[in-house]
Formats: C-alpha cells, sequence, structure tokens
C-alpha cells in the first residue's frame, strides 16, 4: 500500500505542524499590503518535503526542537524565496495551482519579496547559533542561483550532456535537500559518517525528485501539476526525458527542431515522444536509481521510526503523482 | 581644506585593499561567464564607504581582522547586490557612469546575480562566526527590501510625510550604514556602550548620505552623477527636495502635476525648482543636522585616528558632489 506524506512524517508531525505556524505567522507584519502578499505565498507553499527532512534528519541523535526548528522553517522560506524568482524568471503564471506572485503583482515585487523571504530565511538560519550551518546555508544559495543562471545560459542549447543534465538539478534541487538533512543531522550533534550519510541521502533524493518532477513536466495532465505541461521546453530547459528523445532519434527529432527554430508548433509532438512510455519508464529507472542510493547507507543509522520514514519517503518520491 | 576619501580612510587603508582583493577574487568561478560579469560589477563598485565603516568602527577596542575582513568584504556585496536588483526594478540604464546589468543582460540575469551576490555576502558573514552579526546582517536585508517594497508602493503617491521619507531612507541605505558599524564595534568587542554609539553613528549618517543622494539627483550633472538628472522623480519616489517644494506651494506645483498626470512634460519645470538655491539650501540644512547627531557622542569613545576619521567622513558626506 503506497503510504501519504502524512503518514510518513508521522515522527515528526507534531512539529512540522510548528513549522506551519511559525511560517503563517510571517505574515504578521506592520505593511498590511506586504503581510496579504506573504499569507498568500505561505498558502500556496508546498508539501513541507524540506522542513520534514531536516526534522527527521534530526531524530537521529540529540533531538533538539530549538535549533532544527528555526532551521526547518529557514530551508521552507529558501525554498520558496528561489520559487518566487524563478517564476519570475520563467514568466510562469501558475505554480502549485495558484497564480504566480509576478503574475499578480509583477516582477519587481516578485523581486523584492523574494529577497525579503530570503532575508527571513537567513534570520531563522541565524537562529540555530552554528555557524557552520550558517555557513552552509549560504553556500547553498550561492550553489542554487549559480546553477540558476547556467540554467538560463544553457535555455534552446542542445549541446548538453546527462552530466550536464545531473549537475544541473543537483545545484538548483538537490543542493537545497541536502543542506535541509545536512543542516538536522548537524544540528543534532550527530557524528561526522552519519552527517555524511545524511548529506548524501539528501543530495541523491533531490536528484531523484527533480528527475520526477521533470517527468511529471510531461506526463501529468495540467490539473494534477498545478502548472502547464510541457513547461520546460516551452522555457527551453532540456531535462532527461528530452535528453532521451534526443539520444535515440540523433538526426532529426521534434525537441530538435523546436531549439533550434523556437518554434511552438513543434511541442506538442515533443511532449507526445516524452510521453511515450519507454521514455517515461527509462527516466524513472534512473530517477529509481538515485532514491535507491539515497538509501544505501541509512541502515548504518540507529533504527528508528525516522530512518523508516526517510526509506518510505525516497519510494514516495518514486512513486508521486505531482 | 576639503580630505579626499582616501585620506579619510588612511587608519584602514591597509586593509581596505585587502577588502578591494578579495571582491576581485569572486571572479574567479567555474563559469567563464558568470565570471565576466562579476569582474563587471565588481569593478563598477563604488567608494567602499561601507567596508571602510566597518574596518573603522573596528579600531577602537580588539581590531581583529580576521573577523573584520570578511564582515567587510560581506558588507559591500550585500551593498551591490541590492543594486543590481534596485536597477531591475527601476529599469535603470547606468549606475556609476556604467551600463547596468539588466541593461546589458536583462533582468533575468540581474535577479539571479543579485541572488548570487547576496550568497556570497552570507558566506563572508558567516565567516566571522558571530551569531549576533549574522543575525542582524539577515535582519538588514529584510529591513532593506521590506523598505525597497515600501518604495515602491509609494511610488507616485503624494500623501507622505517627512516621517515616512525618514523612515524610507532609514530602511534602504541607514539601515546597511548602521550594520556596517554595530557588525565592527561587535566584532572588535566593544562594550554595549560604544556598540550603542557606533550604530547611532552609522544610522545617522546614512539618512544624511541618502539625502545628499537626493539632493545631488537633482543638482549634479549627469556626468558626476553618473545616471540621468531627476531618476528619482522619474520613478516617482518623493524625495526631500521634492517633499519641499510640496510643502511650499501646497496648491499647485509641477510635482503634484506631474505625480498625478505621470506626464513627463512636468518633470524639467519640477527639476528646475528642486535646483532652487533655497529649496537645496534647506535640504543640505536637514543633512546636516543628520550628521552632527551622528557625531555627538563620538568623544566618549577612545581617542584614536579612526574616531577623526568617523568626524571627517560625516563632514565628507554632506561635501561630496557625487
Amino acid at each position: 500500500m503506497d503510504l501519504e506524506l502524512s503518514q510518513i512524517f508521522a515522527p515528526v508531525q507534531e512539529d512540522l505542524a510548528r513549522v506551519r505556524t511559525e511560517l503563517m505567522s510571517l505574515s504578521n507584519v506592520r505593511f498590511p499590503w506586504l503581510s496579504q502578499v506573504l499569507e498568500y505565498v505561505m498558502k500556496g507553499a508546498g508539501k513541507g518535503l524540506r522542513p520534514a527532512l531536516t526534522l527527521l534528519s534530526g531524530r537521529f541523535y540529540r533531538y533538539n526542537l530549538q535549533r532544527l526548528l528555526p532551521m526547518a522553517v529557514s530551508a521552507e522560506l529558501m525554498h520558496n524565496s528561489t520559487l518566487v524568482h524563478d517564476d519570475a524568471i520563467d514568466k510562469s503564471s501558475v505554480r502549485h495551482g495558484q497564480t504566480t506572485v509576478n503574475k499578480l503583482w509583477g516582477d519587481d515585487i516578485a523581486i523584492l519579496l523574494g529577497d525579503y523571504l530570503f532575508a527571513k530565511a537567513g534570520e531563522y538560519v541565524a537562529e540555530t547559533q552554528n555557524p557552520r550551518v550558517v555557513k552552509l546555508f549560504s553556500q547553498t544559495l550561492a550553489t542554487i542561483s549559480s546553477g540558476e543562471i547556467n540554467q538560463f545560459l544553457y535555455s534552446f542549447k542542445l549541446e548538453q550532456t546527462r552530466e550536464d543534465y545531473y549537475k544541473r538539478i543537483a545545484g538548483k534541487t538537490a543542493s537545497l535537500f541536502s543542506l535541509a538533512t545536512e543542516s538536522g543531522a548537524i544540528l543534532s550533534d550527530a557524528p561526522a559518517e552519519a552527517v555524511d550519510i545524511l548529506r548524501d541521502y539528501g543530495h541523491n533524493l533531490g536528484i531523484a525528485f527533480q528527475i520526477v518532477d521533470d517527468i511529471l513536466d510531461f506526463v501529468a495532465d495540467e490539473k494534477t501539476l498545478g502548472k502547464p505541461v510541457g513547461s520546460d521546453l516551452a522555457q527551453g530547459t532540456l531535462t532527461l526525458p528530452a535528453m532521451i528523445i534526443l539520444e535515440r532519434h540523433p538526426q532529426d527529432n521534434p525537441v530538435k527542431r523546436l531549439f533550434e527554430t523556437r518554434d511552438a508548433k513543434y511541442r506538442p509532438v515533443a511532449i507526445e515522444m516524452a510521453r511515450d512510455p519507454s521514455v517515461v519508464e527509462e527516466s524513472y529507472k534512473v530517477a529509481a536509481g538515485y532514491c535507491s542510493r539515497a538509501c544505501m547507507r541509512l541502515h548504518l543509522l540507529p533504527d528508528n521510526p525516522a530512518r523508516q520514514s526517510l526509506i518510505d519517503l525516497a519510494d514516495y518520491v518514486i512513486k508521486r503523482r505531482k
């Protein structure tokens, strides 16, 4: 039986609720207008995967809620901050089924709001009082933003290897997953090997998560996805399913034509090809490989419900449909 | 005789050179393109006022270069990060006489580059290993970005008091000045009262600096200014000289007409009115008041060359022509 996220998060459920309360309290600011926008953004926030990863990763040694809670809040804020900027850059109109900030209030507000959310993330991370975690946090933002710059520069470029792709999604997605797990480990005084295991778990899970995201961008329907199908192609971002098409038909294919001409007429047939069961299956296999790698060394950690949650989460990531 | 900035910064000149070297070394990154943009931005950076404030403020007790240096670098990076985002928001084409990032490479790159610079600022502040300074740093960014959101929301609005104006420039400019001085004090183990004196110095100097900036926006020539004259009015930002016009001619004046109609034809006469010697003089008087307030308690600090530099700097700020 497939588990729901709420079941997987059971060992940290109560504290995850505190993270949510804290996030919602952010909209209590002096400026009524800012308050309204913050409430809107927080309402549209995702599944809370990153804070859950921090809390679960903190469950193996000295579970110190006073330090883990601000870190969990910080991870979710950083995530939302990058989403707000990304949507402005990609000119996206919908995210998680909700109209984006840039669409509603313009790019200018999106830039400033993203900065504000990031600043708040920084305030929370400072509350951990842990210089190593603060440094990791800043390094992660540098990785994410230079990764995004890279993605932007590579848009509509066909000369990309799978290695380039893995490196790109490591930067833009996996780095924040591994920040979440590594900081959870550090803040609970985990020994060096356990920190390493949990960092690797986060990294590999993040890669798998992004690959599945990239598959769903083709195969899910718009309603489940909460955004238009084929957005990546429309923005000229080459993802794994599209790369498989390029590999299989090196001479000529609709992805190549789309990228070379930027003519939208090639998009529907490219999407159709990416939805081919054998392309989807090959992509899922790669993601599943990263999920296995994520869990490979978890047995070296203390046996507890959180460990099972991390294993179940890897399973969830590969099976999720949205 | 009026002093040059380099003379004023004499007590920290060598270390300021190290800050510059460190900033230039930032462009040594893996991605050749990013490297080029970073070099460009750092080349166009300003007078190094904020790092100098950190270093000078660190001169009164235990001058600890290992902690002060990364903080000084961080302050300059945060400054440049907000400038890059501001220029994108304001659609500015020129800054410090150099074409802006948004103009050269587009808003998307400006968003990402600003994020990257901010991330780097965060990495440097983490190197201070001081949780209080890290927290201050994040709070300052939150203040700056919510202040900018506020300025954006108030653009082309006439219902603003001088208090609103002082609060606005406190957020967007003085907060970073006081971060620079306060962190310098904290990192040199200054006693609480000295931290307070130096924070206040930074705050008041920052307000004065911004008022003079707002005066120069009207009275300087484009070449000295490094950007078009009257930019603030063009963006609907109400500054002190324009407020004085509104106060003096409450019934009708070109600023009011410009803001109400947004018709550019009213701009030249509004600029002309703001350049009136009596408007300029009244504005400078307000700025001078903040400069005096900045220096009021400096005599309580140990008497050393850095203290004289802070006094000279307040004098420089009020007399500067660019």
